[in-house]
């Protein structure tokens, strides 16, 4: 009973996914799906991420997040438009669905933008679930979190397009086989990139903003 | 249409947890739901604690995680009855139910313990809305994670009776403000006991120790 019903939302949130990605598609906007535990990092990535690329590609974010308006706060600082989703307005919903992206959709100028980054509610369980009519799928895993994540949350890593491993200024100072992680994301999801960064020391960014550009302006040349 | 349903799932829970409650009351079981993002470090805390309180106070604990059996074989080696269980049977799920844990207690001996751990699934969301017949909640957070945790994920903050405060050995190499955090988690749950750990420095473990303790020798004390 319970899982038909389930599967029932899954098959509104397909739908509404796939009016999303159209429309996206469109306008020629790389939409990119960024996911992760709470407090791994992501808001602080984002923010590192956004002073590589700005002005050169017109970037806008959907921030969710359960309460509060703390990462949209910290992100529109940076300049780019941000709308915040706080989906205690629709029961605290622990992932953002493909109709609440659309909704804060509505109030960016889509045609102004190549690139729209959705920061998801951190947790590593439900997001992966839900299409949201992206591009791209993102993990920021911090090194914090232990080596085993990847094989205990199986299918947010298999979802995923690339891994952000973050935190790894922290690395002398814990018991943590990196290694091990990596080892493991690579069992779960082979050939996946990862790339390694430490997000309030801003190392390690390179690599990363190359792959990010290059999807961008491959989902432009797909427009044009 | 989909909150109807999610209260009739959640109606059916909160019985299924009253069965629970009446069958660990009768048997004077004191029962503990821990809850935790992915990576706080719950499994580390469980261990040490177990070390403490060993073999004075007779314990089992259910692990719940989605995949793998890594945190049951760690809690194992302490000597104390796991069960492990892993939701990616019931499609993945992201908190632990009430029937799960039915279903997992029949494998324990229940006339043969006073304390019952249930190790929920890592996920900072999803758990806290799950009554499954515990006495008492308590949250693992990080310092890795960051000052406003409490206020982001409020439901959480309020509903549990005690916050762990683990990982406190990496302060000197973090940009984190204790006192915030401790303030916020104030603001959400006013008066809720904090303690200070490091699980794997084993430090400030005998405050929270003796929270246990007296919790589980009053629910003892509540069955003779």
């Amino acid at each position: 009973m319970e899982i038909k019903v389930v599967r029932r939302v899954l098959d509104v949130n397909e739908k509404m996914a796939q009016q999303n990605r159209n429309l996206f598609a469109e306008k020629g906007i790389f939409v990119l799906n960024v996911m992760s535990s709470p407090g791994s990092g992501k808001t602080a990535t984002l923010e590192r991420t956004l002073s590589y690329i700005m002005p050169e590609i017109k970037t806008a974010v959907i921030v969710g997040d359960i309460c509060t308006s703390n990462d949209a706060d910290r992100l529109a600082r940076t300049g780019v438009p941000v709308v915040q989703v706080n989906t205690d307005e629709f029961g605290g919903d622990c992932h953002l669905a493909a109709h609440v992206i659309e909704k804060a959709a509505s109030n960016i100028d889509l045609d102004d933008i190549d690139f729209l980054i959705v920061e998801n509610i951190g947790n590593l369980v439900c997001p992966a679930e839900f299409d949201i009519g992206e591009d791209a799928r993102v993990v920021v895993l911090s090194v914090t979190e232990g080596e085993d994540k990847p094989l205990k949350y199986p299918l947010m890593f298999r979802e995923c397009n690339a891994a952000i491993l973050n935190k790894i200024d922290l690395l002398p100072y814990l018991e943590y086989d990196k290694n091990s992680t990596l080892k493991n994301i690579q069992q779960i999801n082979p050939g996946m990139p990862v790339f390694e960064i430490s997000a309030t020391k801003n190392t390690g960014f390179d690599p990363w903003i190359e792959w990010l550009k290059n999807k961008v302006k491959s989902k432009q040349n797909k427009k044009s």
